[in-house]
This record gives C-alpha cells, structure tokens and sequence, in this order.
C-alpha cells in the first residue's frame, strides 16, 4: 500500500483534508494513489527517459505532435516504429530525429548507453527478413543494449551459423528471425544456453501463409528456452530481449 | 506400341484369328495389350519378384488370402504393412512371415539383395518418430536398398546431426523424418548434395496440429532437392527412395 | 576456442600424441573439444546438478534405466515430466523419488536452493489450467527459483487478479498460464513491467478449439514484454522463467 | 390473426368484394395481410419513423435514389452505412443529409430522440478501432439511445479501463470493440452486469488473422452475460444494442 | 463512490478507526469496497438468491461442498450444469436437489418465479439440438422467465417454423440453436422484432467440424438483431436472455 | 393459388362457412391449404409410397416406433439409414425389415421397381469407401433406381477406371465417390456427359484431415457437369441421384 | 466396342489396309476409334451445335481467334465466361457477339431455344449475388433452358421467398446462389422437390472469409436433394441445371 | 576426415604451422577443413560450373553485381530464378543473359549438355500453370537435363494424357503440375513407374484457397513414387527432378 494513501488517510484525520475531497482524489487516480500501477501502464517507463510511439495508422502530423507533447514533459528519446520513409519525410520537416530506413524507425533523441548484463545476438534466417531484425535491433540498442547482428545465417547453409557459434554461446539473449520454415529457432535453441526470442516473418512463398509456417515450427521447437512472438513484431523482441539483459 | 497388337493384326490378316475374337482381345485388356500400361498399374512391379499390401483397413483373413494368392501366382516376397501385432499373430496363423513390430511391418519371402547405387540413410528428429522410420527403412530394405538408420539427430541437440555428417554426405538419398516443427529436414537438404525425402510424422503437443506444423515447415524448406510425402507416410518414402537409388 | 583443441595440438607438436589419434579425437568429439558446444546440447546442464527426462512416450523401465544412469554419472537432483500416476507407481518400485501428481512431475534428489534474481509468479485463469501451472511451478523451483502461485484469477472476475497485483508488480518474471480466451496474459503484461510467458491451454469448449483460441490471443497481446510457448507447455515455460531468473 | 384479412373476409361475404379480387389481394400482399410479418421484415421498422441503407455495393445515384423514394413515402429519417467520403460527396449534390466521416455514416433527416430504458457504452480497446465504434455509435443514437463513447481503453494499459468503471457499471448495455487479442470483452464482461455486445475488429498485424484471434478470444469469453457478432460489424452491435435499450 | 468508503473515511477522521485499520481495509477488499464491484464479480448476483456451479471438472464431492457452502451463506437456490447422470446420482446422496437429465442440468432449491418482460422462446433446428436447449431453457426458468421450447424447426421444413411464427412474433427473446448449417437463427432472424441469441451446436456431419459450419452461417446472419455465443453454449444464451428480459 | 382458398372463399361468399371458421382454416394450415407446400415439407413424399428415417442419434425403440406409426398410415415401404448392426438386432425383435450390414441401411417393405431413365453408377476410389457407396447405392435402389457398382477403381490406377468407361459412358447419372485426394471425381466427370455428383469420403491417413483433401479437391475440379456434397453423405447422393435419374 | 475399329479389322484382314497402318492409326486416335471417347472429352459437345470458351486468362486476341476457328469448323454458338467489359471491347473489334455485362458472359451466335424438361430458377439472397447468378442463368439460356430469375429473395425477409414459392415448387431444377451465411439452399431445398445446386459466393463480410462460412452451410444443408459447386461458379451451376433440365 | 587437417597437423608435428595458427585455421573455416561440408553448403555447386540466383527480392543492381561476382571467380553460367521483365531489362543493360519470360527465368552463359540418365517430362493440368512449368523446365535444362513439355493435359479431359503416355512411360523423372483439384499428380503417379515430382499452384478460383486444394490433394495421392514441393515451387522441382536424373 503506498504512501500517498496513508497521508491521504493522515490528512483527513487530521483534518486537512475534507473528505469529500478525499473521496474525490482517491477515485480520480484509484490505482496510481494505491500503488497499484504506474501512471501509464500502457507506455510503460523504459530504461533512461524515453518513450515509445507506434507509427503505422497514425499521420504525420499526429506524430509530430505526440513528439512535441513527449519533449515538453522532458522525454527527448523517442522511438518511433512502423514509420514508412514518406511519413517520415513528413515529420522531419517539423522535428528532427534519426530516421533508419530498413527497420522503419525514427530515433529523436539519442539511443541509451548500452548497460545491459551482456550482449544481444539478432539472427536471421535470410536477408529478406532484414526490416524485422532491424526493428528489433534498434529498438533494444535504444533501450541500452549492445547488439550483435548475424543476418543470413539460415540452417539451408548450416557452416553459417555454426562458425558463428561463439557469438551465440556468449549472447545475453538472442533473437531468432526467420521466415520460410522458421528452423532457425530451433537450431540456436539447441546451441545456446540463454534466452532465445523466435520471431516468425511473413517471408515465404507457397504454403508459407503469411507467417504461419514459420510460427507454427517455432512454437514446436523441442529446444528448451525459446519463446514466441507475434509475426513480424522486431519492436516486442527488442523491447522483451532488452528488458531481459537488464534484469538484476 | 507392343508387339501383342501387331502379332493380333498379323493374325486377323492371316485369318487365324477371327475379326470379332480380335475385337474381344482389344476390348479386354485395353491398355496392356496396347503397350500403354502393365498389367496392374496401381500395383506396379517392384523390384524383383515382390509385391506390397497394405494392411489397414484389412482382416486378418483377408491378408492371409491375398498372401496366398500371390503365392500361388509365384510372388513369394510380399511386404504387408499397417500390421498391428494383433493382426500380425491372427496372420501368422496360416502363413509364415517375418513380422517387425516397431515399424508394423510383415514381410513374406525375403528382403531383396541390395542392388542400389548407394545407401539410404533413414533419419528422426526422435525417439517417438522410429516407428515411421521403420515403416521407411524396412520398405527400401525389402526393395533391394541398403539402408543407414540415424535416429533421434533432432536439430535441438545439433552437434547429433553434426557427428553424423559423413553418413548424410555419402548417402544415395536421405529420409528425413520429424514431427513438431520439422526442421530437421532443411538441416539435412542444407548438408546433403543428394535427394531428400522428409516425411512429417504426427508426434508432437499443442500446436503441431497432429504433423501440420511439421508438414508445413518441410514444404517451405528453402534448401534444394527436397520434397514432401504426407504425415506419416513411411512407406511412400521408402518406396521412392529405393525407385530414386535404382536408377539407371 | 576452447583450450582442448590448444592442449591438443600441443601434444601433436610435442610428439607426445600422434596425427592420428589427435585426428580421431578431434573427429570423436568434435564440438565439445573444439569448445563450441557442451557435451549434450539438447540436455543442457541446468543450475547446479541435475537433468531432466521428458516421460511421455517412454516405459517405467526405460525411465528407471535412464535416472540409473545419470545417478551413477552423478547426476543426482533429476526432474521426470509428463509422468502419469499409474507409470509413477511403476518407477518408484525400482528407484526413490518424490511424485507431484497434479503436475505430473516426479523429482529424483531435491530440488535446487532458491537462487534467483527474484520470485516467478505463476498465475493461472481458472482451476483447469493447474496442471500445466504446476509443471511450471515444478520446474521453476526445481531449477532454483521460488515460486508464488495464484491460480484462478481469470479477468472474468477482474477484483481477483487486482488483489493480487503486489505481487505481480514485485515478481522477477511471471508466467500467465489461461485457456479459453486467454486474455489473462494481456491484463497482466499490461501491469507487470517483467518478462511475462505466456502458456495457452487446451483447456475449453465450443470455439476453442484445444487452445487455439487462446494461442492467438496471446501471441496477439499489444502489452509489451510479452512471448508465447506452445499449448499446453508448462515445462518449457518454467524452464525459461528459471533461466531468466538467474540472468547476470 | 389480423384485422386486414377479416375484413376481407367479411367484404367478400357481404358481396361488396369479388372472389377474385380477394384471392389477389392473399396473394399479393401474403403474409402482411395474414398478420404473420411486416411489410418487409428484411428492413424491419425501427423505432420511430427511420430506414437504413446499406451502402457498400450501391452506387451514389442508387443511394440517391432510395433515400428520394423513402422521403415520398414519408421516411424522412434514414440511415445510410458503409458510406465511403467520395460517395457521400456525390450524394450530397442531390440530397441533404448529415455525413460523419469517422465512422462512414451519413443521417439524413435526424437522430431519435433517446427514449432508452438507460444509456449505452461503446468502448473500444485501441484508436484504430474507432470507426467500428462510431458506426456502432451513431447508429444507436439515431435509433434513439443516448451513448457513452470510452475509447482507447484496452485491457494492456489496466488502469484505463478501471477508471472508467463507473460508465460500465452504469451503463444499460456495452458493446465491447477490440482487434487484436480481444480481451476487453472478457474484462468488461466481468465488471458488468448488464449485456456485453462484443465486435471482434479486423484491426492487427501477425496472427490476427484479420479479426479473426479476436473473434475466438470473444467467443471463448468466461464472462457471462457477453455475445458476439461477425467482424467489424459495427451496425449490428449498435442495432443489437438499441433494440436492448428499448426492451419493454 | 459507495457510502462504504465514504463511512470509513468519516470514521477514520472521527478517529474511531485508525489509518493502518483504514488502509488495510481498503486494500482487503479494494473493489467491493471502493463501490466498483460486487464482492465477487466472477459469479455476479443473479435475480434473486441464486447462485450456478459450473459442473464439469469438479468432483461430485466438490461440488456437493459448494452447495453446503452457498446454503451456509443463505443461498438456496443453485444451477449446477454441465452435470453428467453419474455424478449427479454422487451429487444426491449427500444433498437434495432436482435433476434435469436432458440438459444435464441440477437446481438445488427452485426456480425463481417468472418476473421477466414477456416470453423467451427458446427454438432448435433438430432434435439432437436439445440437450443444449434444454440446458438454455432451465437456465433462463431458473432466473425467473417464462420459457416456450419450439424444437425441431429447422429450416429444411420451412412450414414447421411458419406454423409456429406467432410465438417468434410474439417473444421477448429468442434463442435460436442449431448445427449442421446453422440456417434457423437467419430465418428467425428475419422474422423476429426482438433480440436473437444464436448458438452453435457440435450436431453434424462430414463438413460440420464440429459446429465451426453453424458459427459462421451465425456470424454471418444478414439479419439485424442477432448475436452468437460459443458452440454448444446454453448457459450463455439462457443467462443473457434471462438478463435481457428483466432489462428496466 | 390453390383452389381450396378459392372455394373457401367461394364458401365465405355463399354464407356456408362462417367468416371465423374461414379465418381459423387460413390459420391453422397456413401453406398446406394455399398450395405453398406439402403436408411434411422435410420429409418429402418420395417416388411410390416410401418414407426415410435417419437412425443415428436415434433408440432403436424410437426407430421401431417411427416404423410402426408409418405402417399404420399406409406407408410399407421404409428406409432407415445409419443403422449400426447392433441397434438394427434390436430393432429386428420388434419389426421385421432387411438389414445391409455394409451401408449400415435397414428396409423395411422392398424397394420401389426402377422406374428411372437410366442406370445410376456408383464409383468409389476404394474398397474403404465402400460403406458410403452402398449407402448411396441402396438408397437409389429404394427409390427405384437401377444401379452399377464399380468399386474400387481409383485413379491410381488408371486401367482399372478406363477398362469401366462403358458403364461410366451410359449412365444416367455417377455418383464418384473417394477420400484420399478424390480426384475420382475430375476423372470421371471429364469422361461422362450426365451429371455426376461426387462425395468425399473421411476415409484417409496424413493430411486428408477426415475429407477436407478430398472434399477440396472434388469443389474444384475443372469438369463440367460435377456437383459435391457433404463428406460421407451417401444418402444424399443416393436421393439426388434418384431424382435426377427420374426428372421428366 | 466402336464400329470404327471392327472396320479397321475388317479392312486388315481384306489386306486393304496394311498392319503398320492399323497399328499407326490405333496408336494416333486410340480412344475416339475404340468408342472410347468423344474427339475432345474436356469440351463436351453441348446441347445442339455450340461450344465454351472460359476467358479468364486469356488475351481478347486469343478469344477472337479461338472463336474464329470454331465458326470455319461450323460451330456458329459461342459461349464466352469471364469476359470483362475492356476485354469484350477489343473482342469486339474483331468478332461480333452479344457482351452481357453482369455476368460477363458474350455470346457469339445465339442461345439455344429452350428445349428443356421445365425451368430452371436462378435465386440469389442479395443483388450482390446477382453477377453469379447471371452467369448461372445466361449459360443456362444458351444451352436451350428457360430461367426464371428471383433475385434478393434471401431468407433474413423470409416473405420476398415466400411469396415467389409458386416458382419454385414449379421448378425442374433450382440454383440458389448466396454469399453471407447461405441459409439460402437450404430453405429452397426444404421447399423444392427438384434438384438444387447451391452455388456460395463470395460475397460478405467479416468472418465470411471469402465464401467459406457459405460454402460450409450449404455442405451441411439438411434439405434432400441439394449439391453444391464451388464459390461463385455461376457457369458449372448453369451448365449443370441444363443438363439436368435435359434427361431423358 | 579430410586430408587438409591431417595435413595441418602433420605440419603442426613439423613445426612448420604454429599452434596458434593451426588453431585459427579451424576456426575460420571449421567445417570445409574437417570434411564436414562444402564451401557453401547452401549454394551447394550444381552439375558443371554453374550457380543460381533467386531473383525476387533483390534489386537489378545487387543482381548484376552477383552475376559479376560470379563470372570473376570463373562462373560463367549463371541462372536467375523470379526475374520479372522489367527488372531482367534493368539486368540486361550492364551484362550479358538470355531471357526466358514465360519462366521469368534468366540465363547467363549456356545450359549445360544433357547428361541425365533419360528425359523429365514436364507435365500441367492447364495452360496458366504454364509459368510454373517453364520455371522448373528450364531449371532442368540448365542443369544438364533433357526436357519434355506435356502442357494442358488435365485429368478434365483425360484422352490428352492418355494419348501422352509413352511419354510419360519413358520418362526418368517426371514433373506433375496442377492447381484446382491437382488430380493429374495421382494420375500421372498412376501410369508411370519412375519418381514422380508434384507440384501444386496457386492458380484456381472459389474454394482453391491460392494452391491448398491442389496441395492436399497432391499430398494424398494413393501412387506410390509422388512426392510434392512448395505450392508454385516451379524451380524446387527442376532442380531435383535433374538431381534424381543425374543419380549414378
């Protein structure tokens, strides 16, 4: 139980506060006074002072605004995922910020200084699935992490992976990306002893289906360790993997 | 077109065979005659003197029949398969045969010699996918092909595969045989420069969907020279893969 | 590289070991001397002493020859998954163990001092999911990690997962075990701000088809820090909640 | 049995209407004179003097032309759905009418006066779930309900929902509007005691499926008192929800 | 914000109750308390003193201990479902109460007096439809409404539902279940001027998939005021109906 | 409209039956007494004097009753379907009929002479499909059909179909009949020039996923003149067939 | 056996034709001299003198010669499907023929003079439906039928149905063509004694998923005598009825 | 194990390769040095000089750089697999190719002589699956092959493979291609008795779902010898088809 509640109780004891006015602030902000949860549980505080913006659906405009409204409250590291180069034009006509093309994200701001337990390793199986990996790497050096990328390391070619092996035995964590068949997961999940985040991609032809290959192998993984996410989502493997190198 | 239509016609143009017996002759054996097809395509000739039955679906006196009558038409090596041991015992009966019970597999008569250009390696994911591998390894042997088992070399344990390397380069053609997420045959068609026959099997938990996941995760295998036969079809590999090592 | 391979060489420079016999060991062993993998890559050594043996699919007596071995090897702290109570009874009559039955868990040995980061919290949506939560549960403080359970706070009854939202904020890592409609993993990645696993459950009726439902609905979670295991999987995931626990 | 057909009946009796023509009047107008439906039960009579036009598929000059032949007939309040900002541009130039673009609906003549038994609460769980909202909205406004709009308060960020409570509690009916993993259904089908109308929405990315991870989350709710209609179905919850508020 | 609150505020300034014994009661019961939920939101108060017992997965002796419980607590009147013959004949041994075999359905105590709008009429295709419409029907009678069954009216005899039209016309709420092609809510749809609450039966055959035809023909209605609940989910449509039909 | 409305109304007119009588006449046989439909539109008067009883789902002392109540209004010849053996013994105590134990089809009376234009054919891929044929070729039968078998005459070997193409090339109508990948269907419907109507069967292993393969494969076929109905529906077949076969 | 080959016997044995020329001319021709099979089994000749091009995937310079080689063969009656109007356009330029754009369908020559059994009746539950349908009926004109058209008779206004049930009890065959739900068949197939082909569209919303849910309906419609051909095949349904408005 | 690490250690005894640089030896290239693989396992080298590029997904520049890369290293026959015409245009103005557009295949250099074993007949069900088949029919060629196009000889019309059958009796390998129902696999699988490729595609209408009905159907097959690749996979199946073909 926090301490707003108990002065809030103290107050109205001794009489500094009425208790229509007790009543009143306990039911405008009922789980921030109790301790319950933070003031935005959606948007939760990253590591540093930064925030998050999700960019697709939302215009120019809007974007600049949530930006403008984030540095007014003294947030001046922003990630900004999902912005297509058009939109991003758009915005930086108003505000500035890094805008990195291949994993759709704009940076205003800086990236935290990498602070994480170890490394990250960011695998993917081809180069097609590139704009996933560079969502999710981004997002976790944003967030304080080192990150080591390992692309094109499909198991069609298997001498890839393995003579990059050392890389993954001393990864923190590691974040598999594969279209296709999605076997990536399965082989680093053999070879590495830490946490290893599978995302499936929308990569693939034929009997693919837009991802469903790929995450179906991937939650069949018989590999101890390894844990999904959703098709194509770079920004919740980065954001998941950063918050596991930092935990303490 | 075959020599038994030109011998009718000859025979019609000599008289010493009627136009309405020539007409019949036609009629009858439409195909065989005519060169088109051999006596019974859907149980085309294997190797040797052999023939396959399928067991399910059938009693055991029905099997025991059939058995006979191949015998009686000189077919002495038969491969019975679907088999349970129940059955298996019911045949055993009033015929004598071989009966293998991990792969269900009975077999009359003998295995051919092997005759292949090279070996067969049978390979699982696990321990619970053997009895399909059985069902593989026993079809090829049965068809002249000497045959390699590798079993549980699942890609989640890597270096099980890796230290069986030598056996998957040398091989003829590889049956790679997995359930849950499958990856082990785009492990196999990424080091083997032979056919790769992967079979998905239905053992898996959640998500595999009873061999889908598998199945799926083959058909999008990016690496080269494999291809796909249904969940736990044992035999349509063994059987191709001995037509494949005995080709000429 | 690891120090064998070094070692090694060494010896063939000295003379003390021959071509040949370097070459045999290093073909023989040759991910383990070459330091990219561990002995056994599938069964990787979990915290402290102590091995896991998967039970489903395998014979009492094949159980109590596999916890034979590992206890001569000295192996003495082993966890037995999938164990159902008629195949538990038959094991203990050859080797001690303590047997969880609602988790289909057997412990061989103890289970690890807590040595974690901080608490796993396993919570549950109804009281059909406690089987799995319990597997994870087991698995959890068997690899060293304390366990708080909360079972049957569904967000059909939203009062019984706020009432307990202390220790959701407090907990290392949480693992959201729900069936039907699985919106306990959303709710609760909204108020944790730790990895949350996310277990789908076959558990349900109608549309629900043996956990789909649920397994789109979690992989579909828009709260961050959330991933996904298979159906079912409790083991999967209180073995990744225990590696996260003892991240440094 | 209606009035209509005993008239008819005692018309023909007294002579003063021909066999004939009674015999056509039956058939013309069969069920209506029977007493067994409306006039046209496809567009059932709402409350009030209203009609609705389904506008997707019809062209400006068709949608025209309804609302000019409903105004004839004395139907001067009309709803038209589905009504995209070009089309309603062009139907603008012959007739008036009210066009809110958000939720793609356009008002000629006006809203009901509400008349609800209590007030309806349309929530959403994210912002790109607002044009679902508005058609579910706007069309129960102009059938006479007054509307409570609770937008962007999804189950991920707990305490958006939970300081909106009171609205819930309040409220004469719900219509719960989420894409993604849809939970919110589930968690407002526990806080309240009135009906719940959940709209699954095709809004999402990865295995959403198009609206489908939501529909099974919905349908699979634990909570009870909640029921379903199809994808994005706005009109049917607002319909649905109206005809509820007006139970009598 | 209920007087509860207001009361202990008011106490805690009269000193009567200290702040620790404040704040302890309000985090105690945080919900109930604050106004915003009913002590147990899960089981919501029915009309009535009433409570249900969801049946299956919980022992005969589980479920004869809730019902001790409840009457210990004043709460006579209890719905057990989803109670097989078997269990049902445990459950009678230790308490008294009526069992309902076709819809598999105990009511400890009785129904509640019919208090509602009108009539729900509770209609099924087929006549394998009606274990789950009898389970909606003594449902919805339990909460005190007036039930008219028309079973067996399914669309392929159109004449049989027409016949019975006056009831549908007249009804307060109509429960429409069906398997096979799920036709009847459609029809009754369009017929209907009220609420429809369609459920999916598993009845079928061949292509039916155990229901997944009938919900989506439901989903799909084209007709204005119906809604679906789960496959084969009587309670759920007998509950909302009843809810409906008090509505003021 | 019918001429019992007319001298209904002709009756009203001449004073000889009362405007009530006349409304309650309407009433009570609303489509019966206007000529819109027979008396039992479901269970519609088949060829002769002949009536169908589905036996699934049904006791044998309801089948036996149905029987019994047919008997008395005239109707001796019966066709029950989905007899299992042991529900048709226990009928058998009670009413005499013929029992075929292959298509689980029991007849009471005999079937009707064939009356049809020509002969039906019923095809089947295999000899597992041989149930639903006979269901389907009994059912003709009954209805007075003539009817060729050609069992087991899939395409997989091909002779086996084409040395049958006489018969397939004189029928009135083929019923093709498979499971597997039910490309039956396409063979034979791009050889006949009458109506084919093809049902897929669950018979099958893998990925037939109990007729979905078959069932595809059959809606798709590019032959003219093929229609598809419900897997395992050899009644239905049987019954169109006999209809088409007696269209006049 | 034809009479085509008893010649060629003949002739062989009179020496007027060689063994090398009998055996080259059974080779060339083998089905169509052996009775077999018409000259071209995939375009079976149609009612009178008339032929099917399916223009989908074809260029209009393909279209226009394609029909420039059946009129120098003498085939004067054209029947082109998927035609769209840019397409008809260029035919036009070069070939005259009628262009009918709702169901783009053009027709060289012209239709056939009915000549069928009775009508057929084309029923469709929305306008939507209605370019389906029109290729349904206009194929069924061409080949000699007389349609009669019920259009947007869908059972959610069960009156629009019922008062065209004159036609349909009329009818020789009917095709009932809806999207949404497809209740349609059934209700039509309660009503009719005649053949109906159901034809799903893919007309719909939401979970429609692209003519599924209908195609599901209509699989497992309840009424005797329906099939069902696949989503939107207007021209299979067309050809279809014709044929069997043409037994004899 | 390979002579270059025996090498390697007969050089470290001798002291002319230093401990240390006989350790960076292994490591760099671990698994060609061991014997354990090829240069490229995933570019695994084709029969002659010759390499593959796949096409979608890489800019004309990255493309021509490839083929430039590869010609440097004395690569002179290159193959480029999903080249649209305007990138091959692009391609084609900074080096040297033919162009094949109906594969959107690209050669460089020359294919090499047909060395096989026999010939591949390459075999469609319809003339749009004619691009799949160019595809796999100029793989083959360009890999040594001798290629026989069966094109448009759907099972619909089942005289047009008949009267192909020697072709297909002859062949070594053949290659089955097929959307809709993708019957002509088991046909095909039935008449010839040497592997059998299948490849489903996406070309078909309704109930097709993009390539799935043909895939299942083809997965199905009851031919022994047939196995599938990935839906369109036009290329997978050359590819292997001329490895088969190569086997010695």
């Amino acid at each position: 139980m926090s301490n707003e509640i108990r002065d809030l109780l103290e107050s109205v004891k001794e009489g500094t506060v009425s208790v229509e006015d007790a009543l009143k602030e306990i039911k405008l902000q009922p789980y921030e006074d109790l301790g319950y949860a933070k003031p935005d549980l959606h948007r939760k505080k990253l590591q540093g002072t930064s925030e998050v913006i999700y960019g697709a659906g939302k215009t120019a405009a809007q974007i600049a605004g949530i930006i403008e409204s984030f540095r007014k409250n003294g947030e001046d590291n922003i990630l900004i995922t999902r912005l297509d180069p058009v939109k991003a034009a758009e915005v930086a006509e108003t505000c500035e910020f890094t805008y990195y093309e291949e994993g759709q994200i704009g940076i205003a701001g800086c990236k935290a200084e990498p602070s994480g337990i170890g490394k990250i390793v960011v695998a993917t199986g081809g180069t097609s699935d590139i704009p996933v990996a560079e969502e999710a790497a981004l997002t976790a050096e944003f967030l304080g992490n080192e990150v080591v990328r390992l692309y094109d390391v499909g198991v069609a070619g298997l001498h890839r992976i393995l003579s990059n092996m050392d890389y993954i035995m001393d990864a923190s964590v590691v974040i598999a990306i594969a279209g296709m068949e999605g076997a990536l997961a399965s082989v680093i999940g053999g070879m590495a002893d830490c946490p290893v985040i599978a995302v499936p991609t929308s990569v693939g032809y034929g009997a693919s289906f837009g991802g469903i290959a790929a995450l179906l192998s991937m939650l069949n993984s018989c590999a101890s360790g390894v844990s999904v996410v959703n098709i194509d989502n770079g920004f919740g493997a980065g954001y998941l993997a950063g918050m596991i190198n930092h935990m303490k």
